[in-house]
């Protein structure tokens, strides 16, 4: 068991304290900058209605909603996002233009019923979620949203100050044309990331265009056999790879580009599910051909080759761009129209004839994921190490048992209260447990990565000296009280 | 549409953004209490599962339960409590007295699939609750805990100043011997507490002894049928009031004490429904007699009658008891060993060899039914009206048009930014919407219920004074910027 969650069943968490104090942290991090943008914060159910699913058109036996029915039989879902819930609020509540624009987000919680929940927070059946959605009478007024969210956005993870990625992304299933993921770099993730050395070109592999590469295939042979999510397609990938036998998934994503296959069959659902057991309604052939380099998906061609490991970029003349596994942690996407036209959700505009379907965009920050991909990029051997924004306590103070009663809360009082004018106080906490000793507290701290250390030991005894650690900087200083503050406050604005 | 919260689907809310100001408020409320007592916040996963609710024997066919399964066909419920995975939880964390007390909360959803989902908040299918679990070593520990949760109970509840009663209650199926719930009294309430006009006796109606009286019945005609919630016992009410026709259950429950009913058939589950489709395992008739006033059920006696209405108390001599109508906004369960036995949470007690199921209890305040509740019974045909702890906002400044730019916010400041050595600010909100005459933002602010408004009109353009308004307290009167600070923090104190 982790200190700060603990893995209930498969893919669900309980946060304990200290985890919740994170998540806490995190999300008034991100209240700030929501209001900063004028958005107002609301709280929406966290179940929904498969006919509300239907008027969208999302509705779909998409086996990644988790279902459940009423005394009355009545058909619900555990929402996995909240487009259609919000469009069809607002729709009920704002009829002009003069409303608008109307920015209104929740941190709440989504569900998935996840193929395989793994890596923790990152992909579990039930996480956290910060979903801003915008309404505009005009798509210039909902791209200049779209900026204020991306500035917005930028403010949040530069808080944390820890490099980040933004990449241009494709619109999946959302709907719409403008998108961006946000991404941490790390070989845990689940994305793959493609940016220049010379320009500032980055993109997620799914909107990449590659030109078909030779590849001197011959045979055709079935490699894989899926089905589609929404369970209505099986798809065959017939290719020279494996003669005679079907390969498993984990193989065939190896060299096979699903995001190519996952995006020509867009008009379902973008996603492939290895049950073959299912009965399907259209069986659709993926093929890599020998003759010419690309693959035949009914008429249409497209390279089902990964992107090879170096390429010149589409953006500049003479860069090169290269991959790296990444963990998606936020997305902006401008929707449009595509769920205020189903849902009804118009306004009158100045001109008090014409009414027009609003202008939408929705903008998630996965909190649940961004708290797990921030501890598993900053932990080390010795345990986790929390940005400070974020840090469940900004330092801690251990003290060994033969440290006077009162001494630490000196030092406490210290570091707590503000003692001039617009200075900040540390987020500061006291393990003065009595049964554990020093060793077992500073293993304790470390583990669970309080930014800054403050032990009261020897020094203090005999000089009244604080030892001062900070593991992410490699500090570890004997500072007198009178400096104390200073030098906290120093090592925190790095951190 | 309320301002405050929205039906999404029949007993699905979504919380507006001043709906959700008033429930932060409210957890903030409970948060500083629930710290007063040394309670940690934790933040427990909506989904549970079918095997641990086996294993503390609380997983039955109750139809209140809102169930799924995921793609491997497990099988899960929404929690509408949390007892088993916060047990299951302590129990893998906490194994020796050391570590006790334990005080851990949350506030959550909680989820329930209501037979009539009604009285908006009152009762519906997703909610939040604030839910307390304690752990001790020891049954005397566990009652000093439990006298602690009252006092902070206490606190919470003085803090709106509203009326409120703690009666003696039945534990119902959550175990345990020792309970008391929370009520605001009110007409829309669906529980009835009884309380003593000489003594402080306050008793849930279902917990009170009441002799049987006679009756003078006769005949012995069924008239109610339907089943216990775990749908294993058919329940048929046998009595001479209507001859010969089976009557709705809003008409029987006018006259039949079905607590009384329900207490007797705890074994299973201690609800009734209406349901006579199913086929269940067991007939149960419980039978009005004659001859004597007593209800034969089984080979036990209970009186089906409900309570008259008026009696002697049950603890003074002379006083008696009525009745009145009660809306439950919080509970309080001594539990003992009810969950730590069967999901073995053990200790290691001092001698270093004994170890002992943890003593725990439970205590949910109810908070989107508190926030119904205090909605419903300071409401006036203007409006709501909120207690100053909860309120949205504390008071809001009205301009009308004809006020100068920045004339506002000169008000606003004043209120606002505290200007003594621990001066309280004024929680205050501007509306100046240029678009909107003065009547029209005073029936809104009336509408969604701001304790105090303060309104720049002719008074302020002629004299600089602020019409002070609070309609609680029938208070409207013009007051000049200089003593607005006193004159409005002397009407928010009371209330």
């Amino acid at each position: 068991m982790s200190s700060s969650h603990d893995q209930a069943h498969s893919g669900l968490f309980h946060l304990l304290p200290l985890g919740l104090r994170v998540q806490s942290k995190l999300e008034a991090l991100i209240d700030t900058h929501m209001q900063s943008i004028g958005a107002s914060k609301a709280s929406l159910s966290s179940i929904t209605t498969e006919a509300l699913w239907r008027q969208s058109g999302r509705y779909t036996a998409n086996s990644e909603f988790l279902r459940l029915k009423d005394r009355r039989e009545s058909g619900f879902l555990l929402s996995p996002t909240h487009e259609e819930e919000i469009t069809a609020l607002v729709a009920g509540m704002v009829h002009s233009y003069k409303d608008l624009p109307l920015r209104l987000y929740q941190t709440g919680r989504k569900y998935r019923d996840e193929k395989r929940p793994r890596g923790g927070l990152l992909r579990a059946k039930e996480s956290m979620m910060k979903d801003l959605y915008t309404f505009d009478s005009t798509p210039a007024a909902a791209l200049e949203t779209y900026d204020s969210v991306r500035r917005a956005y930028a403010a949040i993870f530069d808080a944390l100050k820890l490099p980040y990625l933004v990449a241009a992304a494709d619109s999946g299933n959302m709907g719409g044309k403008l998108s961006h993921e946000y991404h941490f770099a790390s070989p845990k993730g689940e994305d793959t990331v493609w940016s220049c050395k010379e320009c500032d070109y980055v993109a997620n592999e799914e909107v990449i265009y590659m030109p078909p590469t030779a590849r001197g295939l011959d045979a055709e042979t079935c490699v894989f056999e899926g089905i589609s999510t929404d369970r209505k397609m099986r798809i065959q990938i017939l290719g020279p790879r494996t003669a005679g036998r079907t390969e498993a998934w984990e193989n065939i994503s190896h060299y096979v580009n699903m995001d190519a296959v996952k995006s020509h069959l867009a008009q379902h659902h973008p996603g492939v599910e290895l049950d073959t057991t299912i009965e399907t309604e259209e069986l659709v052939h993926i093929i890599e051909s020998a003759k010419t380099p690309q693959i035949t998906l009914s008429d249409s061609f497209l390279s089902l080759s990964t992107i090879p490991p170096s390429h010149d970029c589409p953006n500049c003349p003479t860069g090169e761009i290269a991959p790296q596994r990444a963990i998606e942690i936020a997305h902006t996407f401008h929707l449009g129209t595509r769920y205020s036209d189903p849902l009804g959700a118009l306004v009158a505009l100045p001109d008090g004839k014409t009414r027009v379907s609003m202008e939408m965009g929705c903008h998630g920050i996965g909190i649940s994921r961004l708290v797990g991909a921030i501890a598993s990029l900053l932990a080390d051997e010795k345990g986790l190490n929390w940005p400070r924004v974020v840090a469940p306590y900004e330092a801690i103070i251990l003290t060994s048992p033969q440290v006077a009663d009162g001494e630490a809360e000196e030092v406490y009082d210290i570091l707590r209260s503000g003692s001039g004018e617009g200075e900040e106080f540390v987020d500061v906490v006291l393990d003065d447990r009595p049964d554990k000793n020093l060793g077992w507290k500073l293993r304790d701290a470390d583990l669970i990565g309080y930014p800054v250390l403050l032990v009261l030991g020897r020094g203090w005894r005999e000089r009244r000296e604080v030892e001062v650690q900070c593991r992410r900087l490699g500090v570890k200083q004997d500072v007198s009280v009178g400096q104390l503050r200073e030098f906290v406050g120093e090592i925190l604005e790095k951190l």
